[in-house]
């Protein structure tokens, strides 16, 4: 039986002879390195001895073998082979290279590795009891001891827990005559957030991505870097109404509008907490933190700020850098002790969300120019490289998500999600998700629909119907208001009384959304000054839905290898998760509003004279999408 | 005209030509030090242009003969006689020599000098307002522009403040095309804590102390020093016990005991307020910070920290260090944003208040050998020089006071306040508070009565009383509990129906008390190694009325030169208007508990032995009172 101390981190506990230290690594979910199954054969589990190596068996053979000279006289061992002796004091060090790296995987294959270094973090302490000859005060007593014990300089504790703090030191629990035992949590190595009895080395965060429409939390463990659950729903300020402007006139003009607003997202997240919470089995104490992303309005909503000014030239926000609340203040139901952060604005209406998103891509620290388009309720468009970067927001509005589009739906069971188009027939067959009777077209469908419009000549390059298609196929028809539209599925196939149609109108929102989102992709790269692109990153849950050649054909970014066009999924939230799981990721986020330059293009000259072009199908000038131009059917 | 800025400090402001530069600092209430009544004759009234000197006219002759050639190489000019010129901006350092002092008078002509240095400053800020070329968020913008202005890194901002910060920049007054006019207010020149329109240099802050039985409120001018308005009351938590050991009890057994304590200080300190503000005038928010100070349990009280352990042995605070909340989530009634500081706790049962009374008499830093007694509900004794000082608790209990003192009573109207005996005919002659008919004995008359009775003979060196007396004077008599008394005012005499006595059980009481107070103050001196005292100060409101001689016959302190002794008044409170008075004093606070060594004397076998001895009046061993031996008449 020996006490085996784990360093970096905070972990120790009793283990008998015999037990290696690889095993005992794993009883605290630290993972080692291993290549050959802790056979002594790969090398890969190096620890370092700090203290105590009388108290570890002596060299196996295969460490003699594995191990250089060097390595021995600095007391390195196997962790597979190196087992426990006699009883005694051992420190471990569990050097980077031999801990397992943490990952986070995006769809599509692009991975985000990153190392755990949460801001948060647990210390097992056994610290000795006062006596008249040691009337140090009880914080001072475990501030000395985090110091002594883990070379930790506290200076600060919560107040909730300073209130307690006589209490719980002195609850029973693996407690001694002479010593109390508890484990510590800190925030940033700096302040005590909590103190448990006995050794509890739970610790959860989580991580929200909160956006006009959605709201995304992941429960993450910052033990291992584990996703443990996920839970959407609907933003309620919905209710608010669906774009920003309308729900900041709320915020403005009702009386307690602010709080209002406040309240509804903060209740929102609240309810993701109960799910997640539920799911995993966990105790709301146990989370520690939570991190969040979203846009400069849905950042200034969930705080409280004053958005008064944002909508108005020159569209300031009342923040940039991150900020840190108490949960408690915010009344964001994790531990009350625990704190609430929000990533840093990038600038403008450009929030949180793409400042992770950028944390997720590194597209600042590439020697590739990358296209960044985060298709949201507001679009996010950035571009760039190592040299610099940009970033702006397109405004593009929810008709690529299906709003404003008459018979427009999101992507839910039923709903048209992917469309052809014969071009001599002009016949459609289209597939709906769960094969059920379509009840509306999604986003994707929307894409596919236009595209295929397009190719077909049931559109023109400047969106208008041709009239000429309507001999073709009755399919092409006048509707009530007396322009043209174009029947997808007859209401004999619906399960609406109606037949699905796409309208004039609908290629005009369309036409009008990827034209901004072009467009602000264009501005940024005549910023840039450069015309090459090498890979077009398309973040957010629609992302992986969309059909990247149809969204090629109808211009939502400019002509490129489709190679280079990929999904990378919920972005923002990687970001945040990736926050949560490291302080350097968190310093890293505070750097990018100056790597990544917002630029604000609305009512600029360069962006009205691209827009003007970028409104065609795919773009006014075909030279700039020769290979497009070639599948269009006239 | 032109617009000048003063050095060290936040102020500027626009004058016109021929303003001194004195009568503009005067304008600020910038106090420069002046022999001469600004007649250009003293020489004392030195500043330095650090920028835009060709605004200022040129030197008069009493300054080319009053200023070295090296101070007018450095720019020195003599503020009385340096008028303002051209327009422009004009920066002026009034270096520390040139200031004139703030100084905090104790009674009895002690003084205590400061230099103005609060945690709390104000600046003013003229700020270009955003554009599109320059899109710095708000909180970013006023960060810029005091680093540009005034050198100061801020780096935080209350959370309270951000989420109004849009629109308190953009309030009208002021302001102008161009730029906001506002004045930011910074906690130790790191944290925004509020942002007003315009100039308002108006800044309070709050000393409070909390004592067992009263409180005492100062509101203090953070510009001047001053001491604007004074208030105390009783401590509400009388109500549930006179002594701390009751109110603790209360709350451990009570529901929501704590709660309930914690209120009930917090609620009295905001009547306080309240008063103090209607006395001066002032706007709550314009009350930045209150710096408190009182004993361990009041520390713990006022905090709402568990304070179950406090009266265990081994007496362990749950916290040492100074200790700063949001006054909002204290719930005192000052600036929501602002702080409520409590100076750090010494050790034991010795909280802020000796922390304070420290502060105010410097005994660390001085070569004397002092002996500090605060006589209040729970006796402090301080011991010490510059060398090394002790502090502890005497635990001498309320007797001294009036409490438990069969006619004790507080010092009101017709209270007995002071006492002789003839020592012959043992017959008293008293003096009331207000010459008004008795009706008990305040705490002054009861240490006369008893260093009277004494010195007459009547009891004891043993408290005893003397049977033989009772044949000389029947004032000297029988009580229904068959013990002695002594008869002070017969009741025809007084406004209550009954004689007013010094019982045996009375004399019991103050040879406790005092009995307490001596030994702690010899268990310390002798835990130093010497005997010699250079001064006696008796802190606390009682130290004023004490008749020092009647207190040293009866041995509250070791015999020394009656010239020695000194009345302090409430140092406590002194020591908190220091600290909110200054950074510096905060600093130093901090190091007392180190400087002061607090030793805990209850239960030591020094402390036992030392009491068995000084119980008698004034000791048992006669040479240590060799003068006050002389006075007795046996
Ligand atoms: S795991 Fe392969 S050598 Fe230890
Ligand atoms: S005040 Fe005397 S020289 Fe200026």
């Amino acid at each position: 039986m020996a006490t085996l101390l784990f360093k970096p981190g905070t972990v120790e506990g009793e283990f008998s002879k015999g037990t290696s230290l690889m095993e005992a690594a794993q009883d605290f979910d630290i993972e080692i390195e291993s290549l050959c199954g802790g056979k002594g054969l790969c090398g890969r589990c190096k620890v370092i001895i700090e203290e105590g190596k009388e108290h570890i068996k002596s060299l196996t053979e295969s460490e003699e073998y594995l191990l250089s000279g060097e390595e021995i006289e600095k007391n390195y061992r196997l962790s597979c082979m190196a087992k426990v002796g006699e009883e005694g004091f051992v420190q471990v060090r569990v050097p980077s290279e031999s801990l397992r790296k943490g990952q986070i995987v995006l769809t599509e294959g692009r991975e985000v590795k990153f190392e755990k270094n949460p801001s948060v973090k647990k210390y097992h302490l056994k610290i000795p009891r006062p006596t008249l000859k040691d009337t140090t005060a009880d914080y001072e007593r475990v501030k000395k001891h985090l110091k002594q014990r883990y070379k930790v300089n506290c200076h600060d504790i919560d107040y909730l827990v300073q209130k307690e703090l006589p209490n719980l030191l002195r609850r029973k629990k693996g407690e001694t005559k002479e010593n109390w035992d508890v484990t510590v949590t800190l925030w940033d190595e700096k302040e005590i957030i909590s103190v448990d009895p006995g050794m509890n080395e739970n610790m959860f965060g989580l991580a929200v991505d909160v956006g006009t429409t959605t709201l995304a939390g992941y429960l993450m463990d910052l033990r291992t870097g584990e996703t443990r659950a996920v839970s959407s729903s609907l933003n309620p300020q919905l209710e608010f109404g669906e774009d920003l402007m309308t729900r900041i006139s709320y915020v403005i003009e009702k009386e307690d509008g602010r709080r209002k607003m406040q309240k509804k997202v903060i209740d929102e997240v609240n309810e993701i907490i109960d799910d997640l919470r539920e799911e995993a089995g966990i105790d709301r104490d146990e989370i520690y933190e939570t991190v969040l992303v979203g846009n400069t309005a849905m950042h200034h909503f969930f705080l409280g700020i004053d958005p008064a000014y944002l909508p108005r030239s020159p569209f300031i926000p009342a923040r940039q850098a991150s900020i840190k609340s108490k949960a408690r203040e915010l009344g964001v139901n994790i531990n009350p002790s625990g704190s609430v952060y929000w990533l840093p604005v990038n600038g403008g209406w450009i929030g949180a969300d793409n400042v992770a998103v950028m944390l997720a891509t590194r597209i600042y620290d590439s020697p590739e120019n990358s296209l960044v388009i985060d298709i949201g309720t507001n679009g996010e468009v950035a571009f760039g490289n190592e040299e610099k970067a940009y970033a702006t927001s397109a405004a593009a509005g929810p008709a690529l998500e299906g709003a404003q589009i008459k018979y427009g739906m999101r992507a839910q069971k039923g709903s048209i999600e992917k469309i052809k188009i014969d071009p001599e027939s002009l016949e459609p067959t289209y597939r709906t998700i769960g094969d059920e009777p379509p009840v509306g077209i999604c986003g994707s469908g929307i894409i596919d629909a236009t595209a295929e419009m397009l190719k077909s000549g049931i559109i023109e390059k400047n969106g208008r119907f041709n009239e000429d298609k309507r001999k073709k196929n009755n399919r092409v028809r006048k509707s009530e208001d007396d322009l043209l539209e174009y029947v997808i599925a007859w209401s004999n196939e619906c399960s609406i009384d109606t037949d699905i149609t796409m309208t004039q109108r609908d290629i005009r929102e369309i036409q009008k959304a990827k034209g901004a989102i072009q467009a602000a992709a264009r501005v940024l790269m005549q910023k840039w000054g450069t015309e090459k692109i090498d890979q077009v990153l398309l973040a957010g849950a629609f992302g992986n839905y969309i059909d990247k050649e149809s969204a090629m054909i109808i211009g939502l970014y400019p002509e490129c290898d489709l190679e280079k066009v990929k999904s990378i999924g919920n972005a923002a939230g990687t970001g945040a998760k990736l926050s949560i799981m490291s302080k350097e990721k968190k310093k890293e986020a505070e750097k990018i509003p100056e790597l990544v330059e917002f630029f604000e293009i609305a009512g600029t000259e360069e962006f009205r004279k691209n827009y003007m072009e970028t409104m065609y199908l795919p773009h006014k000038n075909p030279e700039l999408y020769p290979w497009v131009e070639k599948l269009i059917f006239y």
